[in-house]
């Protein structure tokens, strides 16, 4: 069986204040501002952010939805960690660009044979910068990290799940996923050609309590895979239905791309997406990406109110142009 | 704020054999044979079997897929139990009754002061006949099940999981129950009125395993809520994605009804359905419900394909023609 979907496209966390999760993105990971949008469902106007690395790749997305509003609560059935990839080598230096910057951050870490750095948004999330040898996806450079220490795009999640062995079900049998390894309380699951960007990894915590699933600052809401079109998402709509995962969304309209949604046992949210026509080029071009805030044009008839409850916020100019 | 959903519809199960759930429910349970028709996702055939009180009422529909191609996994974030009212003082006879019939129960036992016996459906599904003095609801009448003795309708279901916060959380703020009691592991939720129909019950098994997802034999697929119409279905799901429940499907039709899903923290696959048109009475009338198997006309061009596939059943005279 051939599965649609072949890797991330992003990942999307609930932060808490919106200025503070720039800072964290473009200053402390050091990716792009790759577009200011807002979250297409519910009433309440929320900031969609997305950040990437230097060439806006599908599989080096982070978004978020700051939520300030209210806390989500940490726990199992919910992204532990989204790991970045780095070069080889370049662990020293993030673990000196986190004391800089006073970020809280674990000592080196490993599993499965690669170093990695466990490090906090301010909003408690946890992300990882993980080395890895074999990605050379260009990262985008900011005044403090160059381009040999800078982020290459997703290595991947860490689900932590209380219990494995029907989250492993769902990624073998309905995503296509092969389970390639178990280190300690780490279970790896990749698919096609594996490693960066193909690689979902469980966490075994037997005790932890469930985290919430509603948005809620300090937590992951999503997981994105990608799939190449419409037809894509259909099949593996039809796959999620014909096994009994009958909660699977309509494919909705995100303006960027098209998406469908499947809740996950253990918890996660696994939403399939596609481009839809230009992408993140739609509304705007190369030189202005991520500059300002844009509306579907759905939106468009309440954008000034829209405008008026966001929290104002500044982008640093060094986020969406790039270096000479 | 209003919530649209107002009680139970359905509650759905996965079964082994056909043949033997049409005994089980129409003779054991003494449910009438109100409908039969096919699931209506997937591309493997497979029955969709409908059993009701006599009046063929929303919250007294139980349906089955048999499903004996693949067995389920029991265990937490399923339905543990679907619960039957029946009379005050009637629970000697079915005692008496499931012992004639060698059907696997247990002892009486009692929760927030309702007398009840749970046994066993042939695929290993739990159910229970709970007494309830409130509850006039018209039962289906059996050669061995008098009228004084018959089960109403759904008392509502018993959601086994590991922890109950978050599925509360779910309970109250996306469908608007409100809880009223505690007894031992149960926590009791209830909607409008509250009683029976209106009941929803979390059985507090911290240790249990969790079940499987997927349809599969001896495991409950999901349960029903039902809403006054599509608009009812539609403000749910805008409740559902307001949240962040984003997985909530689009609105099904199911031909006799339209249906909307949305996985519940904890596990289990909650629907929200509303009739449609003429609901079960569109395709046969009163005197001819049951007797026969009808497809949705989407499906008429490969009905003989379905025809041969299916497992041959017999439905008892009884379970289709109201005793004189």
């Amino acid at each position: 069986m051939n599965y649609p979907l072949t890797g991330y496209h992003h990942i999307t966390a609930c932060a808490g204040g919106a200025q503070e999760d720039v800072n964290f993105f473009t200053q402390i990971v050091g990716l792009r501002m790759a577009k200011q949008t807002v979250l297409m469902d519910g009433k309440v106007p929320i900031y969609h952010l997305y950040y990437s690395n230097a060439k806006l790749e599908p599989g080096s997305v982070m978004t978020s939805f700051p939520y300030a509003r209210k806390r989500g609560r940490p726990g199992s059935g919910q992204v532990q960690s989204t790991t970045f990839t780095v070069s080889k080598g370049t662990l020293p230096f993030w673990k000196e660009h986190f004391t800089r910057n006073k970020v809280d951050h674990d000592p080196i870490a490993e599993r499965f044979g690669q170093s990695f750095i466990r490090f906090r948004h301010p909003s408690g999330l946890s992300f990882e910068v993980m080395e890895d040898k074999d990605d050379s996806r260009p990262g985008w450079v900011t005044p403090e990290i160059g381009k040999g220490e800078s982020v290459h795009g997703f290595h991947g999640a860490v689900l932590s799940v209380r219990e494995v062995e029907e989250t492993e079900g769902f990624l073998t049998e309905a995503l296509g996923f092969r389970k390639t390894g178990l280190d300690g309380k780490y279970h790896r699951f990749e698919t096609g050609t594996g490693g960066a960007n193909k690689t979902i990894t469980l966490l075994h915590e037997p005790d932890r309590r469930a985290g919430s699933w509603t948005f809620g600052a300090g937590t992951v809401h999503h997981i994105a895979l990608w799939g190449a079109d419409d037809d894509a998402l259909a099949q593996q709509k039809a796959i999620y239905e014909e096994l009994g995962y009958t909660d699977a969304s309509e494919i909705k309209d995100r303006f960027y791309f098209h998406s469908m949604y499947c809740r996950c046992p253990g918890g996660i949210l696994v939403e399939s997406c596609c481009n839809a026509g230009a992408g993140f080029y739609k509304d705007e071009d190369e030189a202005h990406l991520g500059q300002k805030l844009h509306l579907p044009p759905w939106f468009e008839d309440r954008s000034s109110q829209i405008m008026v409850e966001l929290e104002p916020i500044r982008v640093p100019e060094t986020a969406t142009h790039a270096a000479a």
